[in-house]
């Protein structure tokens, strides 16, 4: 028998701070709900409306994802202002690849202990990417589990509902040889090859995340590492809505372009990308010099600098990069598709 | 400089072994997947035909949920297989309290290291749970986290989606004095309380998972703990469908009765439970006298042997339970609503 009567506070879960924590994002999230979501926050489920005017044949298009170890880097420097984005836009530009416009999302948040900043300035920032996407945060769960997590850590995971026409889905039409790859630029490591990254800056590299980059504009390591995955949906809906020529869009996330593009490219076709098209990021370069990285390994993990890959008739290419350009995304041709296996060459 | 060139698989993460793991679920996932479900596994998103067709006003219900530190006792004892259940089950009850059929689901695992069967089980397990259900599995994450999660340790969080027609939802008509409270039995923790549990059985009462449990039928303290999450989704969407007269349904989690029944009353409305109606599960005795934990703090942290509560008018109610026990729930009228503050009391 215990002395005093054990509860769950001593046994370290606090449901009375978890329910203050949430109180301070409601607004956020409530900012984020347009008309179609029915009834407010706290029920069993969130309602959405799914009346869908306006399409054919709706279909949903859903994915689940988190944003790996870069939680680490942010509790490095307590800073977790842009996980939230992170994991929002990670989600958003998955089923972007299938054509789909985001409806609503939820967010997970587990960690060993439900204190400090941590939860508020993650569910606060993707209430707000939210928001920006035209997507609603309609729920959301957090545990506190210690045992299971490390001390101070925290995991981030979110959950996604679109909808896209079935005609208009992705891949659309043809891809085929001779088609143009047009890249759109991340604004660093997005949330992909953080266990390599830190490996090599900061164990190998004996880097510290405060200290200011060499080859940047005065920003320190921990800031480029932290810089939020960056969200297509609003650049590109616009023109694949304006180009009919547009087939098919790849999201750049863990496995690199070599992993990524395959997965829209049909058997027969092989996708070859000119490296000298675009620069890489600082951050990238000093990763890979920290860590003695090989230049296939660091294309097999990382971004390099291209979040986003759209497959294009060559008669429209020049078309959409000038669009997306209007639209506030640097864009390029990286490359093209030809006759060959399906995979990728980076020359 | 490293000596060697740094890889990802050096830096903890095998991305080769996590598609390794997959490959041997594909079969039960493939299983649950309904002619609503278009496209393969492993595209950027999972695609569900939104026509709903036999809907007036559809309406989706979300909902997102991880199993807590009932990973650990799985971990004890290396038995993963109803962590799957677990998370489908849990997630299916929310949505049903708002009257919602489950559409699919998806999955998220978190580890330290993708290594055993913990893998396997749990993702096998979630696709059976979702076949059972009705319930398409159309996506998942896996995320190997060294660093963030402790050696050994997993969290498992999954999100569904349901629908039910806008006219049909919960609650729908109203909750008034004198409405009668009928609870379907648990089959033990389900996914809430372990933290206490734990602390309780093994800590304090120093317990062993393996203990045979003096109370009960030859099983196991663990086995108790691990026995899945019961779906009620069947049962009481089918007397949703022949009893207009059932106006709530509330899911027993974290929180318990006091927590859980509130959410579906109105300002106005007492519950009342009698203690007498039904007797807890030799587990929750045990766990009771382990920690010396006050009764109210049981009441307030675990199902005590109700997993779901329907609030039904008192015409209905002996059909209701009829009805419910044909369909293979143990179910009882386990209380009664008056005027009074919207809380629960247990005499």
């Amino acid at each position: 028998m215990a002395e005093e009567p054990l509860t769950y506070s001593v046994a370290g879960v606090d449901i009375d701070s978890a329910q203050r924590s949430l109180r301070n994002v409601q607004s956020d999230i409530a900012a984020s709900h347009g008309p179609q979501v029915l009834g407010g926050v706290g029920g069993f489920g969130g309602l959405f409306d799914a009346r869908f005017e306006g399409y054919d044949r709706p279909v949903l298009v859903s994915s689940i994802d988190g944003v790996g170890t870069k939680t680490k880097v942010a509790q490095m420097v307590d800073d977790y202002r842009g996980l939230g984005a992170d994991i929002v836009n990670h989600c958003v530009n998955d089923i972007l690849c299938q054509g789909a416009r985001p409806l609503f999302f939820m967010d997970y948040f587990g960690c060993s202990r439900l204190e400090g900043n941590a939860f508020t300035q993650v569910v606060s920032g993707a209430a707000k990417a939210c928001a920006e996407a035209g997507c609603a945060l309609i729920g959301g769960e957090t545990a506190e589990m210690p045992g299971v997590y490390l001390d101070g850590e925290i995991d981030v995971v979110g959950s996604i509902v679109g909808v896209v026409d079935y005609e208009k889905r992705l891949p659309r039409g043809v891809v085929k040889p001779g088609d143009e790859l047009i890249g759109l630029a991340s604004d660093g490591l997005h949330t992909n090859g953080f266990s390599l990254a830190r490996k090599a800056l900061f164990d190998v590299g004996h880097r510290s995340a405060r200290d200011v980059m060499e080859d940047g504009p005065g920003s320190t390591i921990a800031e480029e590492l932290l810089r939020p995955h960056r969200c297509y949906a609003n650049a590109v809906l616009t023109v694949l809505d304006e180009f009919p020529g547009i087939s098919a869009v790849a999201h750049i996330t863990g496995g690199g372009l070599y992993d990524n593009l395959p997965r829209v490219l049909p058997p027969n076709i092989q996708a070859t990308i000119d490296r000298r098209t675009w620069t890489p990021l600082p951050i990238f370069k000093l990763i890979q010099s920290c860590g003695g990285i090989e230049d296939a390994e660091m294309f097999r993990v990382f971004n390099m600098g291209i979040g986003l890959v759209l497959v294009v008739d060559r008669d429209v290419s020049a078309g959409v990069v000038q669009r997306l350009q209007q639209l506030g995304e640097h864009a390029a041709v990286i490359g093209a598709t030809r006759v060959g296996a399906s995979d990728v060459q980076i020359v």
